[in-house]
């Protein structure tokens, strides 16, 4: 049995070529990276962590019709998902000022926004990420019109989903970001939600106390990565079975 | 008789009180600054020659049917204009790349886009006029949708008319800025073109040198300013009469 083909090595995650053809491994490192990769670590567990976290937010939102990329959870580091074609954005939506919104714009952090709000960021680490805006996206082709809409749509029921559930748990989602891929069934194109949905992704704030309970947690400083992401999936009611910590990947092929 | 009432200073212009209610005189400076001020000098005879650029751009919108603040011009550095409650917005229509989109897109200066687009910049020298798209307009209430749909008809309108304009006087209309106002008729609110066009706020390039008509000259240390603006305005027919040079705002209340 040959070692599976490597498909793409990302920051936090590596996929592999899956056992039927349309599909892939995602496996889930332990790498933390942040400010586009200057600040790195290794955080024991966060992996495992996110993907079951991943696991559990993709589902959800397929089980209320949010087409994600999602077939099955492999082992404590891999899931299976479809290929999809990545679109090359960022999407990102905000419902409180923190972060690149905070400097750009001259908001204070913690500032509910007016209303969820829609970011676009080109995806290219060389130009660490620009904001761009829909101008810019259907100009330069990396998506059509109708394409941004539909990325509009998926973008705001995953905020609704995701708000929900939070606060259900006494979380606030501050923001989140996802990525969208496109999948053919026959000549039909669909978008679905690829990437990864987790705390790397998203901005979660314990409501009664205002703590971190997200990457902020690394970029800042602000105590151990994986204790705010365990707290997260306690919350939830998932923490992964076994012990954490890294293990190989799997031979599937 | 009394020094009329000054109402705006700014880094190009100044606005004093107008004659009659509803208007303003914009008085045009000779200071050029580049890189939200911290490159400054005096370019002699700039603001006679915005002026009167100014004057015959908007005048020449105004007889297509694209309405602007431009009632009259009142001397060689003032023109007339009507008051306008400026929308907070710096709106940019490129047709080629320079200036920042090179840099925040990796795009070559020079290439072409493959259709004209439009930016909008937040105006605030504080932050140094951050980009935003439409969804951060709407959200904080800098204008509505109907206001943006307003204004990129505007501002397409004003491109292929100086698009058309500079081709006829062999220059590459390659981006340009215009801010918009409301002005209300009775109960009926309307957008106008305000502030100034002119080659402090175009990209112009002779078609068959290169040469740069425009305040990257200032920007990127590339020769004489006024030079250059003496040649747009030559070009247009409309070199302004008697002596270029600094003179006393007027009084005329």
């Amino acid at each position: 049995m040959a070692r599976r083909k490597l498909v793409y090595e990302g920051k936090a995650k590596t996929l592999y070529e899956g056992p039927e053809p349309g599909t892939l491994v995602q496996y889930f490192k332990d790498d933390a990276t942040a400010g586009n990769g200057e600040k790195r670590d290794v955080i024991d567990g966060k992996g495992v962590l996110n993907n079951r976290l991943s696991e559990f937010f993709m589902k959800g939102l397929g089980n209320i019709g949010v087409p994600t990329h999602f077939i099955k959870r492999l082992n404590m580091r891999e899931q299976l998902i479809r290929a999809v074609e990545i679109i090359p954005l960022e999407v990102v939506v905000r419902n409180t000022a923190a972060g690149s919104i905070c400097s750009r714009l001259g908001i204070e952090e913690g500032t509910p926004m007016p209303r969820p709000i829609v970011e676009f960021y080109f995806k290219n680490d060389d130009l660490n990420d620009p904001i761009v805006s829909e101008e810019h996206i259907i100009a330069f082709g990396w998506a059509a019109q109708q394409d941004l809409d539909d990325m509009v749509s998926l973008a705001l029921r995953v905020n609704d989903f995701l708000s929900g559930l939070m606060l259900g748990v006494g979380i606030k989602l501050v923001d989140f970001k996802i990525e969208i891929g496109r999948i053919w069934d026959g000549d039909f194109m669909r978008l679905i939600v690829a990437d990864e949905i987790s705390p790397d992704s998203c901005r979660l704030w314990d409501i009664e106390t205002g703590r971190k309970l997200d990457k902020d947690v690394f970029r800042r400083d602000l105590g151990d990565l994986a204790d705010a992401y365990t707290e997260v999936a306690k919350r939830l009611g998932i923490m992964p079975q076994g012990p954490v910590g890294a293990i190989k990947p799997t031979l599937i092929n």
